[in-house]
This record gives C-alpha cells, structure tokens and sequence, in this order.
C-alpha cells in the first residue's frame, strides 16, 4: 500500500501486542496515529495502563480513553465475576468465556466516532482471525460488514469518504505478529495481554496460564525470539 | 408481521416521541421490551427520566441506562458547547449541526451487546428517513449494513440466530407517527423531543423552536391531533 504522507487515522489500542503491532505497521505505512483506548469496566485496567505506554512509545499525536460501561450487560469473563479460565485443553475450540458481547462493534462504532469528529481517513484495529477463530468479531466478514456500517452511516460515508477499516495482522499467525512487531521495534516488554494479571512492585506480571498468555508466549516461541514479558513466578 | 408471542427485543429508548411510538408498535407485535437509554453525556438528561417513564408506562421487563463518553469526541451540538440552532429557515437541508457522530451506530453497538447478553432476538429502534433525511445513520441503507454487522460479528449471527433490526417507523412521516402513536396509546406527553428543553417547577418544557421542537408540532398539526406537549410560553 502507498499512502499520502501523514494522513490521520483512529488507532484503538488495547494495551496488547497485537494492537501495538498493528499501530506500529500503520505508523510504518505513514499514517498519523491518533489513539484510543476503551474502558468496558474491565477487570484487567491495567490495560490502560498498557495502552497509554504503547501510545507515547509509538509518538501517537493523541491519546484519549473513552468509557463505556459494558460490564453493566454482563456476559463475559473479561467484566463479570466469571472466573478466567486458566490451562484450558480445548484453547482455540468454540467461542471462549472470555468472549465479550459484541466487543469489537462497539469499539469500532466508537472509533467511527472519533474518526467522524477528526476526519482521520482510517480506523486500525489488531484483530486476528488465524490463531484465535472462536472470536466471530475477528473476522474478515465482519470486518467488511462494518466498513459497509461506515460508508453508509455517516457524514463522510455520504460524502463518499468513509474511513477504511485497517486490520493489518488480520492473516498472521502470533509468531509473524512477533516478528513483525520486533522489526519495527514494538515495545512489546510494555504491552499486557494477560486477562489476569497480577500487580507487583508497580508492575503488572502476566498470569502465564489463560489463554491470552499462552498464545502470547507460543508466539514468541514460534517466531525463536526471545519473551520479554514477565510471568508471574519467572 | 406475525411472530411467536413474547419474544424478547432490546428496545432504544431515547425519550422522544419516535422511540416511544416503535417501542408501541412492537409492543403491539408482541414484542416482549427490554429497554436501554444511552447516557452519552448529552446535555439533555432530561430525556433519559423520559425514557424511564416511557419504558415504565409501556411494561417493559427490564430498563437499564449505559453511559459512554461521546462527548469526548466532540463534534456535536447535542454533546459539545456549540449552540442548538432555533428557528433555522434551512431545517431539512443538509447534515444538521445537531447531528452527532455515528450516534445510531455506537446505539446499535450497544444494543447488540445487551442483545447477545440477553439472548433478545430483535433490536428496536425509532429511526426514520422521511422526516429527517439530513442524518445519515437513520436510512434503511444503514440499518442493513448493521444487521449485516451482526450477522458476521456475534456470536449469535455465527449460529444463524442473529437479532433482527426493527424500525418500524423507518417510512412514516411525523404525522404518521403521531396518528399510529395516539391508536397505541404513546404517553406522549411523557415523551422529550426538545434538544434544548427548560426546566421549571420539576417539569421539563419544550423550547417549541429547535428543529426538533417545529417537526414534533408540525407532526401533531398535520395529524389533526392535539399536542399534549409542554411548550416555554404555553
């Protein structure tokens, strides 16, 4: 892809790897980054913590968390008292405690928001339909299905502008998404992935056991580079 | 339309005459309501507690307010300090001012996930593209689009049994609305349409000059029924 210089584009960032990567190769293809973060009353804010860090590493002009109370409906692991499932046999099978209704609509609605409001030409997203293919909201379809949702639903939709949904990671596995990342300096040692972590002498460590941390760990496995992340116990 | 009895819907509810009358009309259609109102911090609180009162009068089984920080973004009268136009000669024409950004797709989003919580199989929500053609988020052409984004990105869509879209008032004219309203038996007097209402003696009065004020009069005038709604100077 060939872009004008230094167009702007929403970056929603969740503290993970995948979406410091992702952020990180639209950085590299020459868009402007402006970032946000979701606070859906997760258990795991630290997150945001994650993110803001990401964000000021990569030299996003902006940085803004916007609310939204999700937890308030229930139905996931990630905002209800469910217990995180940790070690599990069947990971990868079936749709996941862990899923949270409807996640990636309303992130995406709200980052239409913001795009609409700054006129940014493109939304970025870190979803992976490869590794993780219990999320239905990671998909290619879905992803098309809302860019339809854009160009039909808003003011620069009508003016024929609508922004284009990036999902650059969309095809790789969690080792590309490692070697990739590692290329263009993620700093991934400041990312979060873990649906459980613990804090420690002002840090937060990961759990090492959901699936979250498994995946992450496999793909640094994969990709024979070497984990910076600090598990609890290490 | 014939449907099983009782089904459950998620219903949005925003205060005004139009939510209150599709919320009616399914009701009717033996819609069983479970109603949401969105708090995205809009200056008009007065319309989540004529929300409540419109979900209270209707039976609906549940009702529940979520908060998402739109106002953040900026971008709009109804959110930002910009002030709400009155007695604009151009009302109609255009994208108006007051238009907030991808409102109706952050509603649906949200929708969808009380829908995927709760296992409701039908989102009902008062747009309408006659009227009110300006915003582009209330025309079938959008409404498609979302119902596309759950088809592809729930967890219920993935199972086939994604929530349909109802908007019942899609079609009608403000006149329509309020005839159809009136047979079902809309409080509409309980209803808020103003985007700039005033608060006297723990009453809220329409301003009776904002675009949304001169459209609700105008759907009573033409209808031939009388409006039962609180005007500043009445």
């Amino acid at each position: 892809m060939t872009h004008m210089a230094n167009r702007a584009s929403i970056v929603l960032l969740s503290g993970g790897m995948d979406s410091a990567t992702a952020a990180a190769i639209a950085k590299a293809d020459r868009w402007k980054l402006h970032a946000i973060a979701i606070d859906y009353d997760q258990r795991a804010r630290a997150e945001l913590e994650a993110a803001r860090r990401v964000a000021a590493f990569l030299g996003a002009e902006s940085f803004r968390i916007l609310t939204v109370d999700l937890r308030a409906l229930g139905g996931s692991a990630l905002t209800d008292d469910i217990d995180v499932p940790k070690d599990r046999a069947d990971m990868g099978s079936g749709i996941p405690v862990t899923y949270v209704p409807a996640r990636n609509t309303v992130l995406l609605s709200l980052a239409l928001a913001a795009a609409e409001t700054t006129g940014a030409e493109a939304i970025v997203i870190g979803v992976n339909a490869l590794d993780y293919s219990g999320y239905p909201d990671c998909r290619p379809a879905f992803l098309e299905a809302f860019e339809q949702v854009a160009a039909t639903g808003t003011k620069q939709g009508i003016e024929g502008r609508a922004p284009e949904i990036l999902a650059p990671l969309v095809d790789m596995t969690k080792a590309d998404i490692v070697t990739r990342g590692t290329e263009l300096g993620v700093p991934f040692e400041h990312t979060l992935s873990c649906y459980d972590p613990v804090e420690e002498a002002n840090a937060w460590l990961h759990c090492g056991r959901c699936d979250a941390c498994r995946l992450r760990r496999k793909g640094f496995d994969e990709a024979g580079i070497e984990d910076p992340t600090p598990y609890v116990g290490d």
